[in-house]
């Protein structure tokens, strides 16, 4: 009864006395999850003490939701019957039972238990009512109530930074167990929950985050480090080839774009229209690249004129813009990501081929020189080939812990195909009339190449970067400093700390060390450990006893002393080690599961085994279709989506290595009753 | 009557004889002029051979009209009364006189004189007519017909290449007259005709190509590789400073852009809308960034959540898009352009102060040891700082043949004004319940540098790029061989040139030689001069015996010998000295333009006489606009657009340079007759 008629005030005015004042502000908001398009939503109403910071990945996490935005509305409207202004706790009833979710903050558990009031209000109105009669009322709906205590959850990406006061109170528990340091870290297996898994590594390693707009992702510091990392070795090897970077426009008309038809039945659905710029509408619609080829040819019809004007070879680091609409993912599938895309026109098919091949070599290199990632280098079939092209080849690479593979970067010949639409052409220099068209390559290299990386290296305790792509190689920490330690001490371990810092730098290892006087070693470990930082070092008053300190490699874990003086001359020898040992251990798994097939009742069991296939194949494309369908998961019957992503998918064909295992004289097919010509890589992919 | 006759066979289906296939093919194109919205356009008519190149440059000088483009076929069907592909000159009459211009390629005079014949050409239809009918038929049109000798015009873009079979033909006459090579260089006179001069200097020297998509333009390897020098530069600078390269997303959401009102004022009316993707119409219509506080300020408040998350300073590369109606320049006016943006938080607004000046000296640094281009620094008066922000400081350069000031990079306060905004606060150590918030700053600096660059170093034979920015800082050119020439000479002749090559190569200079025996060697001096490079060396028998090579420096033009083995030591030198000559050369004029007044009276013809003002100012912001509309020629009554960049326009402020002149006691300003409180820089500008 008083519930009921409390409740009611909500539609009158706001309430003023003594004792509502000190009621306690809360805040209702309504949180719409992601949602296939043909599901119903189920909203999250949220209440919580208006000081408490809601984060929408602690929303997500604990109800068990994919990515939980404010909701608009019109969803407001449909399901509160009031305006997103306007809705309060006065709008639950049992009606929403079983069609809204309750998160209600830990905060308002405990203002009931100590019987305080609370102050519901809304854009026009206020309530002040005890947090008992709230919660019972809440309860009494049936709707589902999940209690969050949002104080001791991490935000996603704040792990240290979010540990303020807070933090501050709960070091000693930390340090006490330091199982608990998961609570900033890592709170999912990788082999049990790859999804999740994934999106943790990537946010709380804060390679990435969450942006606004839906597939579009925040390219951190430690993610763009990698990036320009790749961008300077790769920029040596292509000038090497007298290939030179140039920079054209993100815009391209809709008569240049579509001009070659088969390449923009390709990109169509997935190019974004700028159509308005200020209050004016354009005349002819714009639309923003989704990879340069039509953007770029029509320059080189200008430019080359004579067979002295070839080869041309450009290059340029841009961003690309391709609006999927289903399952963006972190660095794999963003509907704007950095690339780089060379072009180039040669004179010859050979010149052509030969370069397809050298950058080929290029990619393998960023993989496994870099970022310690193995791959198998191939042709695509007719099927999976660059959409315009001659032929495509590519790098393929394998991420065990799904027993998917993943492409790469591929290098596509062109042939004549471009060149004859746009006219790229010279004089014959044998005098006939006919012109001679330039054969082109294009070949590309996306930031995807930082999420192979990452799903090949980093394990439950967070990231695991490749030495010669962290933006740290190395940290610095002292340790073994009590309460009890004198200023003295304190003194000369820092300054120690310090002296092997300038040490590892003068080595030329690109080291940080972290000082913070908040959080305890144990604390700072699991946080750098998180960071994927590849080598720890830690310093303490035994260490400068002995000259020495006590080194860890975040790769295996492996814990060892170095001396002082031999700092300058281990480490940097070190981080080859763990690079080499990085990319061995890699190529191990993907050598053992990649997996020679023969028979097709051997072939699917092979894929859910999570491995990727090496069959021999007959080259028909209609059979690469069968061999798709038939390793599929069959439908349930169920009218849902197909998720490409779901383990049930079936297997593509990934590539035809260059490196073949030898035919057996009159070897069949793996699928079909025709003779293989070759052996084809398949395997479910990313 | 044998003219009607045959015009009427147009209409007809296609002639075959014997005769009529000698018959010389035509082209009939129609070009649309670039014209003013409310203006009516005239056409122009171009009948050339089918085999003549017609550049749209050529068409716009020669018909004195702007960017001249094929026109669509409603603009064909208002004049012509046909479709673009049917229209012939059949469509021309005395009707179209003074609506139209015909641009008439001389080989078709030329057919004239030796009587030959012509066949035009529809999509459905030949005619076959004497050229001299033909020619009799255009003058008797009354139309305005312009000749064109297009052979003997450049192509805006293809100096050497376009030259292919007949600049082989031509190249006598150009070594027996080298003021020929201007035929492939600059036509017009930097201090005469600027505007004409800059878009042959930018696309001749191969810096620039016009784009497809107007105020567009495409950075070729010679541009970009200056601003990828500037990247490595400003990269290692900011760095030590604890900056880090991060990549946001290009696009934002209308609700985040929004959010700050002053800055999206200013803004608003050139962003450009992505509203489609694919066939879909988007819910939400979203932004492309015109800069990027907001979309990085909302992440800023939640990675900043205690003190010890400051200083957050991050750096971008990256394209942003305003979406300007009016007068595209390349590089200093695009609807796409490089830049960096910086944006930083600081705990204190001292600490933020700081950095803002300490990025304005690394901008200077941009400017005067990399541009080798003078400037001027100071602050933005209220009028013309950053919408949104405290104070904007901002380096300021000169441009002696227009006299115009031109702003050159601008490092913004922000205050608390974005994170009051934004939320981007830390708790308060003092433990007060009022937060601290943080001080901002944003600094940006884009791709316009280059055309600071060039207008201020180039001059009437091209380009002249500052040695250290230039992708070729020498050529070498073999010289002296003549068809006497026995093959042992020019073997060793070449072998020398290649050597000088190798040995300025490990001395570290970048370094090109041009062997194309095509080309004399008057030609390849032109050449490389209208690409800028900065050093020639002429490698000759004469030299050879001499032990010797000839240094010609191309920004004054000196010419000297030196020995080959001093090469390594005296190149490097040579090239600093170089810079410092074009800096000082920029920085007197810049000294001698920027002129002190301080009567109202001298204002105007200071101005005028093409310089900057250095006065006494009172520090109001109506006085300034009245400053700008005194200064400004009237309107002469017509109803005509005001042109920015006109030389009527009225002087903005550019700057209140930290370098002051001292105030006499009492000293009004130049305008009111209120106290000036300092000096500001005035001036027509960019």
């Amino acid at each position: 009864m008083a519930l009921e008629q409390s409740l009611a005030q909500l539609s009158l005015a706001t309430v003023s006395s003594p004792e509502n004042e000190k009621a306690l502000p809360t805040k209702s908001l309504i949180f719409k999850p992601k949602t296939a398009k043909t599901a119903t939503p189920v909203p999250i109403f949220v209440l919580a003490l208006h000081d408490t910071t809601t984060p929408a990945n602690i929303i997500a996490k604990s109800a068990g939701v994919k990515e939980p935005r404010l909701a608009k509305d019109d969803l407001v409207e449909e399901f509160f019957k009031t305006s997103t202004k306007e809705v309060s706790i006065a709008n639950l009833s049992k009606d929403l039972e079983g069609k809204i979710k309750i998160v209600l903050d830990d905060n308002i558990l405990k203002a009931a238990e100590k019987e305080e009031l609370l102050k519901l209000s809304t854009q026009s109105s206020a309530a002040v009512l005890p947090a008992k009669t709230v919660v019972e009322f809440l309860k009494s709906t049936g709707i589902e109530i999940i209690e969050v205590d949002f104080s001791a959850e991490p935000a996603t990406t704040a792990a240290p930074a979010s540990a303020s006061a807070s933090a501050n109170k709960k070091e000693k528990k930390t340090d006490a167990k330091l199982e608990d340091a998961k609570l900033i870290g890592i709170t999912v297996d990788k082999e049990k929950d790859f999804s999740t898994w994934y999106t943790q590594v990537v946010t709380k390693g804060e390679m990435l985050d969450y942006y606004d707009v839906s597939g579009c992702y925040i390219l951190r510091p430690n993610s763009y480090f990698v990036w320009e990392t790749i961008q300077d070795w790769f920029n040596v090897q292509i000038k090497k080839l007298g290939v030179q970077n140039t920079y054209f426009p993100m815009f391209v008309s809709q008569r240049v774009l579509e001009k070659e038809k088969d390449h923009i039945e390709g990109f169509a659905p997935e190019v974004a229209w700028v159509t308005r710029a200020g209050n004016s509408e354009l005349d002819e619609h714009i639309a923003i690249r989704p990879t340069s080829e039509t953007v770029m040819y029509p320059y080189y019809a200008k430019w080359i004129r004579s067979h002295r004007d070839l080869p041309l070879k450009l290059n340029q680091w841009n961003s690309v813009v391709r609006w999927e609409f289903k399952h963006p993912q972190p660095f794999l599938r963003t509907r704007e990501f950095l690339w780089q895309e060379g072009h180039t026109a040669h004179l010859t098919q050979e010149a052509a081929a030969e370069e397809v091949l050298q950058i080929l070599d290029y990619y393998a290199g960023v993989y496994e020189e870099l970022l310690a990632v193995p791959v198998v280098k191939g042709k695509k079939t007719e099927n999976e080939k660059f959409a315009g092209g001659d032929y495509t080849t590519t790098v393929e690479g394998f991420i065990s812990a799904t027993g998917r593979g993943i492409q790469g970067g591929t290098s596509h010949h062109l042939g004549t195909n471009f060149s004859k639409m746009f006219n790229i052409s010279v004089e014959n220099p044998d005098g006939s009339d006919q012109p001679i068209f330039a054969y082109q390559n294009s070949w590309g290299l996306s930031t995807r190449v930082i999420g192979v990386m990452i799903m090949t290296h980093s394990d439950n305790k967070g990231l695991v970067l490749p030495p010669r792509i962290a933006q740290y190689q190395a940290v610095v920490i002292p340790v073994g400093l009590t309460s009890k330690s004198t200023d003295a001490e304190r003194k000369q371990v820092n300054e120690g700390a310090e002296k092997i810092e300038q040490s590892l730098r003068s080595a030329g290892v690109r080291v940080t060390g972290d000082y913070r006087e908040i959080y305890n070693p144990g604390w700072k470990f699991a946080d750098w450990e998180l960071k994927g930082v590849p080598l720890r070092f830690e310093f303490g008053p035994k260490d400068l006893a002995a000259n020495q300190v006590t080194v860890v490699r975040r790769n295996d874990g492996k814990k060892f002393n170095v001396k002082l003086d031999e700092l300058e001359t281990e480490i940097p020898k070190l981080l080859d080690e763990m690079h080499d040992a990085m990319y061995n251990k890699a190529k191990k798994e993907f050598d053992e599961h990649r997996v020679l097939v023969e028979d097709w009742k051997d072939f699917v069991p092979t894929l859910n085994a999570k491995n990727v296939i090496l069959a021999p194949w007959c080259g028909d494309a209609d059979c690469e279709d069968d061999i798709k369908d038939s390793s599929a998961k069959k439908d349930d019957g169920e009218d849902e989506e197909v998720d490409e992503k779901a383990p049930s998918m079936g297997a593509k064909s990934l590539c035809i290595p260059f490196q073949q295992p030898e035919l057996k004289e009159g070897q069949k097919c793996v699928k079909c009753d025709k003779k293989a010509v070759n052996y084809c890589m398949f395997g479910r992919s990313y």
